[in-house]
């Protein structure tokens, strides 16, 4: 089973901590990972065929402290076919002039969608087909970079098209907004004013968010499962969109 | 002034040696710098709007001996805006099922080419702006991946018209095959047996080729400035294209 960990913060923001307990998780999810970070437009993807507990990729960002506000992280189990780059997560895109980052958690059952138009996969996952034909979709939606609210609703109706497939939890950004799906297991928390110390779940490591924050920092965390025994992780329902903006959870969409 | 580097190998080559060299320019080209790496069909792209001497991901770079057939690198020296993660090269798109990597050096004026096509520019270069446009006509010209002389056959006549624009110098690579265009600088050299010494043009380090390689192993590099004082360097003629495949320089087509 892979794991997924997103974050959408209003400010940026490193992602040590957070990671670190993610990245222990390797041992069990051990074909590969890979973490994409925005940096305003920009974006920097991250992937190793490595373990991330073996990887120096992983080592470097659990040493060094990009900040950013937007994060989206996966560790990959193969279920099947060999271990190559090109079926790492996340994948990358560019649509409207932005790139969109996606990583998936699950599987898809005899998902082969009719790929027409502007985005082919690479490598053989499943997962990079159905971001694949989000994208044609979406392109085919909208001419140019909708609202948050218009692309929520956008793919309330491309979702279940991909979800009666299988499994489909995944997490998609733009480097503004943070969608999230869940079919299965998603959780998320928000980390926001008073802040307070938070224990790691995988790893002995104690944080308090209080000494590294101001008060209107806002960081919301996406994750397969909770990441921290002290905090209020809510898990999604089945066939739940989430959408994250500024370190905050949106409210739903009519 | 950017700094370009290229290779193109028959077997997994490291790119540290040549990449020390390269880094040691980033004293004077100081606006950020980026690496991509093939390993198959997929493709690590580290960027850095740091200078690459002073990079914690140049120093990975220097340390981690990421094995490729295929890298395309560039040190940026931003002559107008400010220095963002998505202005800095090589950028990444895909085309036709296969990662597209493309780094620049150079300046366009007054390039604003018609992007009407599936490729929109995420950052605000003219380098940008051409890589788009040179997709877009690619994906016109070609249903599916051509053969490496069909595509050198489209990029002669698509190259002159972005080039007459100002200083066009680049490298383009799907992975398989290295496109390399000067306007007005680039070196290329095949290392290929019998091997021998080569020692650094901007560093005090001398490499035997002779102890790391087997005697059927063939590497083109394809640089701004030749990056050794010792090795038979060949500059580019003004407009010209030159394609390597498997580490060799390809006969040029009628």
């Amino acid at each position: 089973m892979c794991q997924l960990l997103g974050m959408n913060a209003n400010v940026p923001t490193d992602i040590i901590f957070s990671f670190s307990g993610f990245a222990r998780r390797a041992c069990e999810h051990a074909d590969g990972f890979g973490i994409a970070f925005f940096e305003g437009r920009g974006v920097r993807c991250f992937v190793d065929a490595q373990p991330a507990n073996a990887s120096p990729v992983a080592d470097l960002i659990q040493s060094y402290p990009i900040r950013s506000t937007h994060v989206v992280a996966h560790i990959r189990k193969a279920t099947v076919g060999s271990v190559k780059l090109e079926n790492c997560h996340p994948f990358v895109r560019e649509l409207w002039g932005r790139y969109w980052v996606f990583a998936h958690n699950g599987d898809l059952k005899d998902y082969h969608p009719a790929l027409h138009g502007a985005f082919r996969p690479v490598g053989a996952t499943d997962s990079e087909r159905a971001f694949c034909w989000l994208l044609q979709e979406m392109a085919k939606s909208h001419a140019s970079m909708p609202a948050p609210e218009e692309l929520t609703r956008t793919l309330r109706e491309l979702v279940p098209q991909v979800a009666r497939h299988g499994t489909f939890n995944f997490l998609l950004s733009q480097g503004e907004t943070l969608w999230a799906h869940a079919t299965t297991k998603l959780h998320h928390v928000v980390r926001q004013h008073p802040f307070r110390q938070a224990r790691l779940q995988d790893a002995d490591i104690t944080m308090d968010f209080a000494e590294v924050t101001r008060e209107g920092d806002q960081v919301a965390i996406i994750a397969t499962e909770p990441l921290t025994v002290d905090e209020a992780w809510q898990a999604f329902a089945p066939g739940e969109i989430r959408v994250f903006q500024h370190g905050a959870l949106l409210p739903t969409p009519a």
